[in-house]
């Protein structure tokens, strides 16, 4: 594959990006080629598009970024024999060494030598791009491009979701942001009892409803400590997942937590948070679970069981759709919030029909 | 509470059953007295009607039995501080001794020392019952009775579906007698991947159907074996639970299980089963799970979660509906089979529209 | 059993505790009354002579305070059957209401409505104490009363261990008071890897050495950090066991911890702990376990398998004894930070002789 | 590395093996090539020797056998890195494919495409083998090569009793063979309560006492289910480990097994076994789990741990050491049982001091 294609580039160590006519990438020996039918635009593509210290920290430059997509084959390695030419595919976007203890003892997420797709190699959004095979998934062919590329956000949210026991107990996601939106729809679908979603943003607060919880709180409107008390029956919540990574949610959500509740934090503060961990922790015998990634590669079994027998549905949150062209406009919307999952569309040709009556503007 | 009530008593230690005017029983200082409404037949019932061996070596006559019930409390014991006059109620039907190592280590359900409700002390066939406060259950008051009534064996279902991870995977439900048709929707809501369901009873096939099941296996017009292997892409099912207790499923069971797949048994073989424990449990790594009862008082915690925010719905399964009098002909109903749930309203003057129009017949 | 006794009492809200003749407690129809053998000096009665304002905000006065002990039991009331005259006895102090969400879901030591030996309720540093059937642990006989006191402050350590996976774990347990020096040898016979013991007590640290820890840290005198990483070969700790409550503390185990690693945190800060909440539990996926009295009833059962095996020995943390009338020499003792574990020995005419070779008496 | 080396061959398929002068084995490019310290006779080992059913269905011919190792690396492959010239190591023997759903989801060990050094590919009773580099695990180099040849089935014994709760339950072993050996070390290493082990082969139980059994069980001289419920006082095991693979001895286990007990299967019957569902496992809640090979790696570092940091100490398991060249019998002396492990040496000219004291020469 000799060539060139247009992909988004992250060029200079500063807010923006670019078009550009750049070169095909080669397909190594244990790697496959992907031409990439849909890409969606993540919060970590937001703080690459933005630079912030924590891109400037991280982001190498040069690279085209983006990590969430779905394609087709188009070309195998020598060594590969777990995908073939024309499988529908997504990726784990975490590329591991493989033989750290983390990575031998399940915990390959958090291995110390993850090359990340999209941020520290490059990513999707591109006409094709470059995977190494082990990271490869499979999509089933009749999975909408522009669902199966929402399929490692997911894995985000059902590794949260499902950090702990879930069935029938009473969950609050704090941050309804793509990640949070989706951990409503997976909670619902995994038994959770009452579902409450909280964020500041009317929209998809609104959202939140339409994809399935229960109660929605805007925390600028009322308390969320005492709204939840209320709708708890005074116990609180049983499942705590922060989603916003803000220190007052953060408190507010280890406060309004029950007994032996479980929270998950998956929301990043960008700062110390100071917290009461006699009375929030240690005399409430709670666990608290630090989630970055996804369970490698359990959580892709648990949303493919979740997504192929339609237990969830996620085209609700998909509210807009954009060509790559129009990326400027597209990660303008994404940083106003006022939508639900972005996705870009790389192959115009093809008819989204499928999606065409969820979305809300675009 | 002076006077008489109508029981339907078993009284000799043989075949059937009689309604007998019998002494509303006295209430002591840790029981409450709990005015039935509704009452449904389980399959233990079933056994005690018939007067099998089973029942020959277990139940004591004469005896109230049923245990399945839902009713409002009107006298409380003068110790009992969780439930008060008016609280409507169902009970879980173990009477256990809290003191023993099964108790202290969550696995009352297991306690040596239990005594069953409608068993081995006085149940609930009948308009009034005495039961232990410890083991009351409270009940929302938009809960209705019917629905109520079926909490006891949906623990049950709860209980099997729940021994394991569920998340995503394949799970067949072998015997689609009436828990096994709650664990049918109990999987689904619990975000349970595919859902097959396997009987040889066609009408109860059609129900797990609407119930929700993916896929059905009548397995005496095809292989289940073959069925499921198909189903699955060969690899066989991650989850089986076994609720038929015949040997030749059970066996089955075995053989279409995963690797490291869990088997949850609930049916109740009444002869040895032959296993190949080389090839069906140790070179696949599998779990076996034994269940018997639900645990004390997770499982009822988790069901409520999914009853109260309607995760599952069990109108579909209550197929009749009859009053105690009629009691030869709902077990004579229940022995053909042609039956999903069969539930005794005890307060005939109560309207219960909201079931009527799921009732198929009656 | 009328009569007088000896008791020692917190009379006034200020700090100190008289010795007083007070009625022997009447022992209720659920209840036992106990011969008190011997009992031991908890950190909670250090607060409770000291007067803080913990105590100040919980503690009921006058009360017979203390609440770890060995006896036997000279009384039984009518309804008890789980104990009788002339058992060896300890007990669970945490007196639970047995019906609410947390008792009935296995987290009763959680249970908003405990009541608590020696601190809400009168307790054993007395001749006599009258205690909760339900909250009796049989003793064998063989097992020394001096011993069989140390059972409840024994059950945190273990709790507080067993919170999480540990065979072959590096493990650090940060505060080696008494609590933390049983953590030292349940880790090691429970199969930890590498034990790791952190304190700036060099008494305590020369004990935890004893017991059977395998590095010792004077945090004055070194870097946790920095020989944490080194002895871990710059992975850091797979369990860190906080068991002294200070911030700086608290956040070096953070600090320290390996990704995926487990904190389990035991200590109790008096102010909040400010945590890079990102770096420190997100990133790295770990799990944070917050740790209150012990499982009811697993960890009595864990811990008594540990000890009537001798898999581990107490005899080594009983650094003196003393007799009840001593208590002023004992609590300033316990405050000096200059023994392992004090007992109170209440029956002077027995001998003791097995433990006397091993008292270092300072 | 040209050449040839001796390596002990099975070369027909019928009973028995040759050692023949066959060429070093070249090593790919992610494989290393191990110059072979020690190794260990496995069952595994015995059945090719013998060739049985098993054999005659699953092992390659002609092959080099043998797959407990300890050596140290003399070629590195180009693609490798985890794994360096002069590293001592020993490997797993399951080389899987790493990309199929078994693998990709923590289980590994039971990967449908898994080759098994020594069985399906090349092993270990030679000067040199061949390894993947992926399944290469490191040793200290302080470890002794006799010790460190025996992980392999260490991780057997690992993975068999820490497949549940293990700290403070009472344990029976059920065949003392090896593995069962290792297990009674590993049991009382991780907290087990009471141990007992159970045989027919007097020599191998007092290794068992040796090896730290609290009681162990002559089953041809006394009915072990009256035995065990004896030491339990009446209650049965909590754990029952099965390493006999004997029909009786195995439904001995399930009935000798407390409530709620787990039932661990490592031992392979050859002929289907008759069980009582009903009471052995559904009644009592029972738990049973298959075991085959070890967690990968899980079970490794688990073992790593105890190994490196003395809580089990294997020596007085090696029985006895040969040469290569006394193959024979060392086979034979297998095969009669009166021997722990047996292990090869196949460096004569090192000095295996530490060891000397404990080897019993029978």
């Amino acid at each position: 594959m000799k060539g060139t294609m247009i992909g988004l580039v992250k060029e200079v160590r500063a807010p923006g990006a670019v078009l550009r006519e750049i070169p095909i990438p080669e397909c190594g020996p244990d790697e496959v080629l992907v031409k990439i039918k849909a890409t969606s635009i993540c919060g970590t593509d937001v703080h690459i598009y933005r630079w912030d210290q924590w891109a400037e920290s991280v982001v190498v430059t040069p690279n085209v970024f983006g990590h969430e997509f779905a394609g087709v084959v188009e070309k195998v390695g020598s060594q590969v024999s777990n995908v073939k030419m024309g499988d529908h595919v997504s990726a784990e976007g975490h590329m591991v060494c493989g033989v750290c203890k983390a990575c031998r003892t399940g915990n390959a997420h958090v291995c110390p030598y993850t090359v990340s797709f999209g941020i520290t190699a490059p990513g999707c959004f591109a006409e094709y791009a470059v995977v190494k095979a082990s990271n490869i998934i499979i999509n089933k062919k009749d999975m909408p491009f522009e669902i199966a590329c929402l399929q490692d956000p997911l894995g985000n949210a059902v590794q949260t979701v499902l950090s702990g026991d879930i069935v029938g107990k009473s969950v609050i996601i704090i941050g309804t942001g793509p990640i949070g939106l989706m951990a409503v729809t997976v909670a619902k679908a995994s038994g959770a009892g009452m579902v409450i979603a909280v964020d500041v943003n009317p929209y998809r607060l609104l959202l939140a409803k339409k994809m399935g919880a229960d109660y929605t709180i805007n925390s600028r409107e009322e308390s969320m400590v005492d709204a939840i008390r209320s709708y708890t029956g005074g116990e609180g919540a049983e499942v705590v997942l922060e989603m916003s990574g803000f220190p007052d949610a953060i408190r507010d959500g280890f406060e309004v937590s029950a007994s032996a509740a479980r929270v998950s934090l998956l929301g990043i503060p960008t700062q110390e948070v100071p917290l009461d961990l006699s009375r929030h922790i240690i005399f409430k015998g709670l666990r608290v679970e630090g989630i970055t990634g996804r369970r490698m590669y359990q959580t892709w079994y648990q949303l493919k069981g979740l997504l192929e027998q339609n237990r969830i549905d996620l085209k609700l949150l998909i509210t807009h759709t954009f060509s790559l062209e129009d990326y400027e406009k597209a990660f303008e919307l994404m940083i106003s919030g006022q939508c639900g999952k972005i996705v870009f569309l790389h192959d115009t040709d093809e008819s989204l029909s499928s999606l065409k009556e969820c979305v809300i503007h675009g």
